[in-house]
């Protein structure tokens, strides 16, 4: 390719609404152009990218035995009706009508569509397992679309749907599915992270997510330094406390703590430390009679230690506490008389149940609040001040240094961009929709199902968070727009230069290298700044001066400058560090 | 690939709904399936198809140095008022809300957003030309959608916009995709035909359809057996009479022909040939006031010859008659005083416009409707009888044996479907969306714009349309789901014939042959005819009574018949039948 074929067109400004280095970036390099709120054209830079993303996921995913197809991106309403997800979702589904007036919806994903197909198609057991993928315009009405295509509203999703005849065959292709997203990312040249996942509504113990790892990532990533131990936050455990809760040994005793509503002010002030005190959450259930109102209102206390964050998907396992909420301030103040900041379990107005997480419930001569304004309690202990917890369980978020829960090494927290998700459906779908097979006994089943994601157009984006500096993007070889440029100084006027680098040009094409030759004309200065922010992985530069010292200079983009490279061995150089 | 891996599903019998061959075959042969009315999932069997037609689309667009972008399916409603286009156009065009009821369209084409992207990236004429395309989806919202992919709602289009500085440039550029289009539908290996077409409302005389000549094809196309001209029905021209008008021979004579309302019937009854009759039809066109209400109509006679169809797009070029309809029943009895059948221009109640076609103006002793009731008039003449017509022109359909309009050969007509249309667009875009570069003079221009789309999937059933037998689809070799299909007999019986199938599968794969090996394990019978069907054009089988012999059979698709091979040169000879 040449580039005065081709579309550059960089800017050294990014739009005002670019928060994010990849919405910067990407724009800056004419990768992309807004159209409307989440909305962008691929330019001619971008779509390159993505079309590499595009082959090597439909490599691998042909490799592992799914096979292609293609569904509508309007799908009629009533086959969503069939899951209730029609109803169900929020506004980030799409819906439209027709000219007729009919629904329908802007697919955010496949699975109604596909379990149609599957239910079609797949009548016997024995043409289990299948695996139907497709890599299609989605669309997602975000409330606040933002970051470029970090959360775009149309976006390009590989979705993968495994139907199989048994639990045991579900789990087999899963783990397929597992693997060629190893493969996937392997090949993408990122540093990843798959991670377990909660499973959310669907149950089910099997979900992993694939996590780019980038400092700039929405997901907090706990890992083992010990083992291969990983989850996302909300999934982590922590590891049970160790030992017994040691004896108490001071007197319960309030204290006033004038204006300190938070652990941190109060442990400052009293000269403790954080891990002293314990903080209070107030949530709330509602018991609903058949009319659908709210016949009787469950209060909770939540203790958690001063230095740890409650974790909401895993309260929300704790038993009763499925569909919690906040309590409000009225009903704050009903039970236990004070205002939030200085509430603790003594000295209730009205009974709550209380639930510790397991480090609380190990603590002894600790401090919450007095259920008083500007008071706070010290020196308390479970059994002699107070009951024994309701409940014990794990409610918090793991931090950096708990033991990993596997009992090998320490966990660490990193962040990460999600960019694949994989999750064991079971017959979440095909049972709402009637999708059967027949049995090898000759009794109709549902299908055993898992879907499987990988968000082609954000995995650009979250490249770009986790590889950039100063001066632009750093792409990975596997994916860039282009994999090497030729940098020719003063083409126009020397012969030799030219001559140079067509010949490298063509020799480099011919050997299947993704090469582009910057034949526009510009200064060195302006083309190295364009393709630095575009980010080719490899540049080589072309002057007259090092041809008549039979030089040429190459630079990988990572490098601090460029190296001097015999001019007769260049293409060679360049493969042989392509193949590196 | 092998069969066994893959998704082939095919059916005995085509849905009650699918009208044509192609939508029957491809839903007989597993290709689509449909999901909701026009609203088709490309299955694996029929993406294979459309992946191998856009492949050759893209590198051939590449070769002509177009470049690729992708524009969203979901674009701001704001950007279509600008060329108003939201509101002019039809439901045809789907118009949706997102969650904050901001208006949005589901694109049909990109003319405008191809269009913003140019007014921001080229500012000036130095970036010029340059052709920006996509392979996207496309949505129109037809009233009855039909014919499977032939007339789809969702379907996929490549859609090509070219920017130019000027008439001449931009005339070169559409130059440059008309022969691109060639190239490509050279490649595909079907019959076409390139043909003028009428540019319609955009004006200018650039406009050319490509049409896959099928006996089911939607459109007339007329061409010359004597040279290249070739034109749609719209747009093909008659060539005009030849000689003058003879001088007249027979009286004036008002003739009872009751109950005969068409010319057909009247040339029957008088026995005088069809071409003796001229037809009358009655137009009007209304005169607005500056309140838009009706404030004058006229009323139009045109006058064709009896073997002779009105072609509306010619009419309406006729000066006055852009905006023409037909006139109401009570225009007719006032300005005629007769029912439609007995029309004629002697003996008018009120004056109307008189329009001959040009065969017309040169008959001599011809037959009309008397504007009596079972009445029509005979030996009429011009100048003696009435006045000459008020306007001559062109008003007719071409009619095969019409000469050429070239003066080279006679017209003869074929079916054909339109895959592809090329235009000439002019500012119309441009400069309605203020859309200018900077020329060499230091002025803003607006671009002057060409736009060029093939319709990927119609295209696909195009080729259907034209090829195929009882039997099913034939498939050129280039656009076939597989080009080779080895059918092994008895492969769970004989490791003979195993071998060799797996040998073969395997030699043509590394030869980079698309071969498929039909390793199901169904009877020959069930294989030929699934085969068939689907329309693989390269069969090779192996049984073990041949393989005994040293044999093996190759059978293309359009052969009756299998011929015998020698087993240990198969591979050779099925790659020598790809190449021819």
């Amino acid at each position: 390719m040449k580039a005065s074929q081709f579309l550059i067109s960089t800017l050294k400004e990014a739009p005002a609404d670019a928060e994010v280095i990849s919405h910067q970036l990407m724009t800056r390099a004419g990768m992309i152009k807004k159209l409307g709120a989440g909305i962008y054209t691929y330019m001619p830079m971008g779509l390159r990218v993505i079309q590499k993303v595009e082959a090597i996921v439909r490599e691998e995913m042909n490799r592992a035995g799914a096979i292609e197809c293609l569904m509508p991106m309007v799908q009629p309403g009533e086959l969503w009706r069939e899951t209730g997800r029609f109803d169900k979702m929020g506004p980030e589904l799409l819906r439209i009508k027709d000219r007729h007036e009919r629904d329908f919806v802007l697919q955010p994903t496949s699975e109604e569509a596909v379990t149609d197909i599957a239910r079609q198609e797949f009548k016997s057991y024995k043409q289990l397992p299948r695996n139907l993928y497709q890599i299609q315009t989605k669309f997602r009405d975000e409330r606040r679309p933002r970051f470029g295509l970090m959360r775009g509203r149309e976006f390009i999703m590989k979705d993968a749907y495994s139907f199989d005849r048994d639990e045991a065959s579900a789990r087999q292709s899963y783990q397929k599915m597992a693997a060629a997203y190893r493969a996937i990312f392997d090949r993408f040249g990122l540093t990843y992270r798959a991670v377990a996942a909660d499973s959310g509504s669907i149950g089910g113990d099997m979900s992993e997510e694939f996590q780019v790892i980038a400092a700039t990532g929405e997901d907090a990533i706990v890992y083992s330094t010990g083992s291969c131990y990983a989850a996302n936050m909300e999934k982590a455990e922590s590891a049970p406390p160790k030992g017994p809760r040691p004896p108490a040994a001071q007197p319960m005793t309030p204290t006033p703590t004038p204006g300190k509503a938070t652990c941190a002010d109060v442990a400052e002030l009293l000269k403790l430390p954080l891990q002293r005190t314990v903080k209070s959450l107030v949530l709330a259930t509602d018991e609903l009679d058949s009319a659908g109102e709210i016949a009787r209102t469950r209060i909770w206390l939540l203790l958690l230690r001063g230095d740890h964050d409650m974790n909401e998907v895993k309260v929300g396992k704790v038993p009763g506490l499925a569909d919690f909420r906040f309590a409000s301030l009225a009903e704050i103040l009903e039970h236990f008389g004070a205002e939030p900041g200085y509430l603790g379990p003594i000295g209730l107005k009205k009974p709550v149940t209380v639930v510790a997480d397991r480090e609380v419930a190990v603590m002894a001569d600790w401090v919450c609040g007095a259920n008083k304004k500007d008071f706070h309690i010290t020196g308390v202990n479970w059994g002699r001040d107070l009951p024994e917890p309701d409940i014990v369980a794990d409610l918090r978020n793991a931090v950096a240094g708990d033991p990993s829960p596997d009992g090998q090494g320490q966990l660490a927290i990193e962040r990460g961009i999600e960019i694949g998700h994989i999750f064991y459906l079971g017959t979440k779908y095909s049972a709402a929709m009637n999708a059967t097979f027949l049995d090898e006994d000759g009794k109709p089943k549902p299908f055993q199902m898992g879907c499987y994601g990988i968000g082609i157009t954000r995995l650009s984006a979250a490249a770009i968070e986790q590889n950039h500096d100063a001066r632009g993007i750093i792409w990975p070889d596997a994916i860039a727009p282009f994999t090497v440029v030729i940098c020719p100084v003063g083409m126009d006027r020397s012969e030799a230069v030219r001559q140079a680098a067509e010949s490298l040009h063509a020799e480099l094409l011919a050997a299947g290298v993704d090469v582009i030759l910057d034949d526009r004309g510009e200064r060195p200065g302006v083309m190295f700044a364009d393709w630095e922010l575009i980010g080719v992985p490899h540049r080589v530069t072309i002057g007259e001066r090092g041809l008549k010292e039979g030089q040429v200079e190459y630079q990988h983009r990572r490098d601090e400058t460029a190296a001097k490279v015999p001019a007769d061995g260049i293409a060679a150089f360049v493969k042989a560090r392509l193949a590196a």
